[in-house]
């Protein structure tokens, strides 16, 4: 289900430079390969194995009906992998889990009040003329997973993308949303914030609809004729509150398994209690036209050609919503490959893209399944031809990650224990589309993740996809740097790496949005997501009707030429991390990064500050109230707590400790790694594979004990956007000043504790 | 035509420190007033005869019937203004002048191929149900005054707002616009520049429409519901190319009386070569939506229910543009008032505001005319009152500004060596509205309009004026601060005085756009231009039918009670002014902001460097190319011209001078001003009246030498936005970098000359 924006998520590969760490060059390597063949001609052979057009007929077929949970042809696509992998030579089975998975029973929208009631929403889409045949006899209706059933009339309100800052903007209008219901716009944050934040305001239901600004007819053609999101399509999802944990809401932190012990649906906090629709522009632009009061500001108006009005009153646009589900328990069918490793068969390489969809799911998810799918054949190939990982590769196909990462936070719990002592990685991949390689992850591998990116060619230019991406980051920069007002893209890093070649690009962090957020948040396994995109672009037609087959092949991969991409950059990151002798991690790298989180985080804490002072100097000088415009509606600001004293010192010591430590490591690896005996690599690998479970810290973040990890989690406000730091960096955003100085402790416990065990592990590089 | 954005042209007032020119504070000053009635008592006096009821009548009556140039009811309109001034007791009469003023003869616009062709452009504004009964007989058609004639018919380009930037955009699409029409929307800089660049890019002919996101239904609902601009609206305006020289194209530099030296139109400059025509966004929507071709950027995109295409081709969007005028000269009526000056008869201060319109001009610019009438009516009363201004007022109303500044530009021209000899200052106002103070002008007298601002209070709050633009100025820099991106507002001085009621609001710098432009930029006559505005807007029907009494009435300034306080804001100046003994001026503040704008130059040359650095590190890398989609068509920008070593030595040297004399002067005044006896008084003030003309260099700016003034003037590329140091600052930003060098000297030798004047005024002051 993930969405990404802009040049953040951006990097490529530095030109290799004298490296140590076994894959970072693709120099030869014979010993770390199958006996007689070395590491380029493997990856070139298993390059050969990926058929973009069989990859094209697979998806065809997994696209070709309603794939959602619970659907038949979910169970069968499940059914079908499992069988292809066992073809192929791996050891495959369905592993099932019964989670809380409510589906329509009936639904309404009307518009009973105000010009153009009364109105019936459509709530369906229809097939397209020139589209494939779809096949909508089974597809799910408008619908969000996980919003709470109820019956409301009430006036509506527009409340733009419904994110915390315009609620503070309807503040300073003197509009409250209480008992109305809510009307937001696609875009600005995570879908599920939406009606959460409507609800936490007091609103009695919210509707979600897709502004033709954000993905419809202002973006490009509609579809067919081009990508964008036609008049009645809209985005179905989850609105579960995954920022307080993802998975079956009736089974935190444990396994849905059969016998498991389960909430009451009413004490599932991730459930919403409002009732919730999504719909298309085509009906909102009714709804929206009917409504009165204020004229929306300019950072509300969406591409609708009307006058945006805030509405709230009896009057203008009144609204009846009503939901109604079914909220029994629904199978999930996870496929779990495994290649067992010659060498070290308790170190895994977890690998896994869902395969259910929302609808046909073509480009999300069913593009990078297409691509999971031919790393695997390719996989048994090489075996065939002698090749046998060293360590073991689980291939995983998850079922209900759009309802809320369903199957693979509920795998995740299920064999937590197993993972925790086995698990070395866990890779990722979602919908993939044309453009430029991305990747995001744990910082360790960036150096890692800057290897694979200079040794795959973009299939358009011919030039290493590194080369692309730092090109398109350098053009982004200077051209921000000439109109865009100087905006920070990326930090320094960025900007140092840009111009520079012989410089790693920065990866970013993960937040949440696919599946590997019960690995890195929860079990603390690094965990590294992969993809192509930025081209071709599904956005128009995500998590609708009209994500099918011919609209991935017209308009988001022709010729499948980045799906298979992707398989050659994932497959060359499986092989490298199954055959390592050594840790392929650069620890400097993390060190480095957490270094610019902090400097973020005490920058914020001064401009809080800064905020806080300013606004009780407007509020003392009557300055708001003199700036508005006295014939229309206006109320203060509510005053910002304000800014306490703050003390970095627990977290500046360990960042330094943390930074010490690495460069120790990597500089006694860089030095001794090689010459290391077979039982020093098995004591070094003792240390290192666990190590990142030392950022997790018992008490987790606050409000949300899930979420452990206290370098890399999703925003509680933002949803998919990462939050680094976040016990710290959130609380002092909220202005949690408290939490905020209790999480530079915590925090700082978890870093220095990650530099005990490195140190550790330098003691073993060094002979210990 | 005046308009203005933002809070860059917002200022106030200082809460009154110890200060010592005449009027800056509202002390007590028996001696600067009629015998016997101090100033706030004669203040007191002219407020009670600001009537807002009785300009209401006037503006109704004004603004009747169509009054642009040649009508029948604007010669009757200024027929009518000297007879009231007359009647109120001043020397009033007509002054004609003959100028090139081409009317439509006929015109046509149509789609004659793609999507939606044929299709007719309507080209008239039909009256509104719910408006008052406009009066359309005499109405001009669609026209911009000064385009060139032609009949065309080409493929159609849109280009966004035809910025510079917008035609570097389209290169890097690979997109010419030679031999095509050129369609862009308003805003983004001035009209003119729009079809101007579009034939410097070598097109054929142009459009230009009003985007419903910048003043239609985006922005409001539209009249006669709310006061945006309605789907048949179109903005009016002129074309000429007033960067080179505003006024007559025939009679550049000298007055265009019955018996002056005329160009042939054919080597006049400053009209355009190829036909246009401005259209309603009913009529552009129907030829946008027929455009193919790339998808518009992001930026380029309005608000019409459409995916904007770029266009160019034979088969999407092919227009048949035709354009003839009538091209014979036509007679303007400047209505000149004169009440003497009982003291110092030959010291004029010269008031303004002119009285055609391109429709009713209700708002544009009647409503600035009622002000300046109920002004002249109160002087009137406050003379049979006993009051005699010591200084010559002189009140002029000017014909023909919309076309291009023709009423003012021709007087100015025509009696240049009277107003060198007697021109005190030059005050100006144009439409108006409800909302906030403004002031633009000649630094020197920052210090003096704050003063004003103080000393007249809000209708809507009851506070002075400058309290609520400092308040605005203070919550739009703290917003800014928290969502904005720290963006620039105003610079450092704004900065430091919208939390400080001890500073002055600095005052914006005077570009064009009204009838300033002849008297500070070609005479040296400082100037400073007065209005309120930003709640009450009338941009939506600007130049268009729509501006009416009815609109004006209804959204702009109900009840006329900001038209009523820009009479008594202007009023008190005008009157401070006649009456002070010594100079309002203050110098310090005139240094201050020209070092403000040689750091801002410096900085710009940098920026330059570095762009150029830049674009020649990714050119040489091969980064556009790699950054851009391969499947849709890109090129490379053009290599900009490298940034040479520049030298700012002299005029730094000229700026310290100035800082140095500036700071003697204020501190001579302060000190020994009131002592001064009436000969040094008359000596002081033979320095300082022709001051400002210092700062004209016979050599004028590079290309265009009508603009004389070093300091102040508009952008060639901008159009009204003022360009401060113009000779360097723009010759820096348009890589014309031995124009700059050059003009660093001439620059500097302006400044000096300037200094060089002052430090006489000092040795006068000091008792030389």
């Amino acid at each position: 289900m993930q969405r990404r924006h802009g040049i953040a998520a951006l990097l490529s590969a530095c030109a290799v430079a004298a490296v140590t760490t076994a894959w970072a060059a693709p120099a030869p390597a014979p010993d770390k390969t199958a006996p007689g063949m070395d590491a380029k001609a493997l990856e070139a052979k298993f390059d050969a194995q990926i058929d973009p057009a069989e990859m094209g007929r697979w998806l065809q077929q997994l696209a070709s009906e309603p794939n959602h949970v619970g659907s038949a042809h979910n169970k069968a696509n499940a059914e079908w992998i499992a069988a292809q992998l066992k073809s192929w030579g791996w050891d495959s089975k369905i592993e099932t889990f019964d989670v809380l998975y409510p589906t329509p029973i009936s639904e309404a929208l009307e518009l009973v009040a105000g010009p153009g009631a009364p109105f019936k929403a459509t709530l369906t889409e229809a097939p397209i003329p020139g589209d494939l045949p779809t096949y909508t006899k089974d597809a799910l209706p408008a619908y969000v997973a996980f919003q709470g059933d109820g019956d409301v009339t009430a006036p509506l309100v527009y409340a733009n993308y419904g994110m915390p800052e315009d609620y503070l903007a309807l503040e300073r209008m003197g509009v409250s949303v209480k008992g109305k219901i809510v009307i937001t716009r696609y875009g600005g944050g995570w879908r599920g914030l939406k009606p959460l934040l409507a609800q936490m305001h007091g609103a009695a239901g919210a509707l979600i609809y897709s502004d033709p600004k954000d993905d419809g007819y202002a973006t490009d053609d509609v579809y067919p004729k081009g990508a964008a999101r036609p008049r009645q399509g809209f985005q179905r999802g989850s609105v579960a509150d995954m920022p307080i944990y993802p998975g079956d809401p009736l089974t935190p932190g444990i396994g849905a398994t059969k016998d498991a012990k389960r909430l009451d649906r009413k004490d599932a906090v991730t459930i919403l209690k409002i009732p919730c629709l999504p719909i298309s522009y085509g009906d909102a632009q009714v709804l929206l036209a009917s409504l009165d009061g204020p004229v929306a500001p300019a950072n509300f108006r969406g591409s609708l050609p009307i006058t945006y009005h805030i509405g709230g009153s009896e009057a203008g646009g009144k609204v009846h919503l009503a939901v109604k589900s079914d909220w029994s328990l629904k199978t999930l069918y996870d496929v779990i490959g495994t290649l067992k490793g010659s060498e070290a068969p308790n170190d895994w390489i977890v690998r896994g893209n869902h395969h259910d969809g929302w609808v046909m799911g073509a480009s999300d998810p069913l593009s990078g399944q297409v691509a999971l799918l031919a790393e695997a054949k390719a996989f048994g190939i090489l075996m065939k031809g002698g090749w046998k990982p060293k360590r073991t590769i689980v291939y995983t196909s998850w079922d209900g990650e759009e309802p809320m990462l369903l199957g693979s936070t509920e795998w995740a719990e299920t064999h937590a224990a197993e993972l925790k002592a086995k698990g070395v990685v866990y890779i990722n991949s979602d919908g993939n589309g044309r453009g430029f390689f991305r990747a995001e992850g744990s910082h360790a591998f960036q150096h890692f993740v800057n290897g694979i990116s200079a040794d795959v060619k973009d299939p358009e230019t011919g030039v290493p996809v590194r080369d692309r991406a730092r090109a398109r980051l350098a053009v982004t920069l200077a051209e921000a740097g000439n109109g865009g007002g100087g905006r920070d893209m990326g930090g320094p890093a960025a900007k140092a790496a840009a111009n520079d070649p012989t410089k790693d690009l920065p990866i970013g962090a993960l937040g949440s949005g696919s599946d590997y957020s019960a690995f890195l948040q929860h079990l603390g396994l690094p965990s590294i997501d992969f993809g192509y995109g930025g081209e071709g672009e599904s956005g128009g037609v995500y998590h609708s009707l009209y994500d099918d087959f011919q609209h991935h092949a017209t308009f988001v991969d022709p010729g499948f030429a980045y799906d298979a991409l992707l398989a050659k950059t994932v497959g060359r990151a499986v092989m490298r991390l199954a055959d390592t002798d050594l840790p392929v991690q650069r620890y400097g790298d993390f060190a480095d990064t957490v270094a610019t989180y902090l400097d973020e985080v005490k920058k914020l804490a001064d401009t809080r500050r800064d905020e806080a002072r300013a606004q009780a100097r407007l509020l003392g000088s009557n300055a708001y109230n003199l700036a508005a415009d006295p014939t229309k509606p206006h109320a203060n600001p509510a005053p910002f707590t304000p800014s306490p004293p703050m003390n970095f010192g627990a977290l500046e010591s360990a960042v330094a400790k943390l930074k010490a430590s690495s460069a120790a490591f990597d500089a006694a690896l860089a030095a001794k790694g090689e010459g290391l005996g077979k039982a020093q690599r098995a004591k070094l690998n003792a240390v290192i594979k666990p190590l990142d479970q030392t950022l997790l810290r018992p008490e987790g973040l606050p409000g949300r004990p899930w979420y452990m990890n206290m370098v890399y989690a999703p925003g509680r406000f933002t949803g998919y956007g990462a939050k680094t730091l976040p016990g710290v960096r959130e609380a002092i955003e909220e202005r949690r000043f408290e939490d905020a100085q209790t999480y530079v402790g915590v925090t700082g416990l978890a870093l220095s504790a990650y530099a005990a065990e490195l140190d550790k592990a330098t003691a073993i590089v060094n002979g210990g």
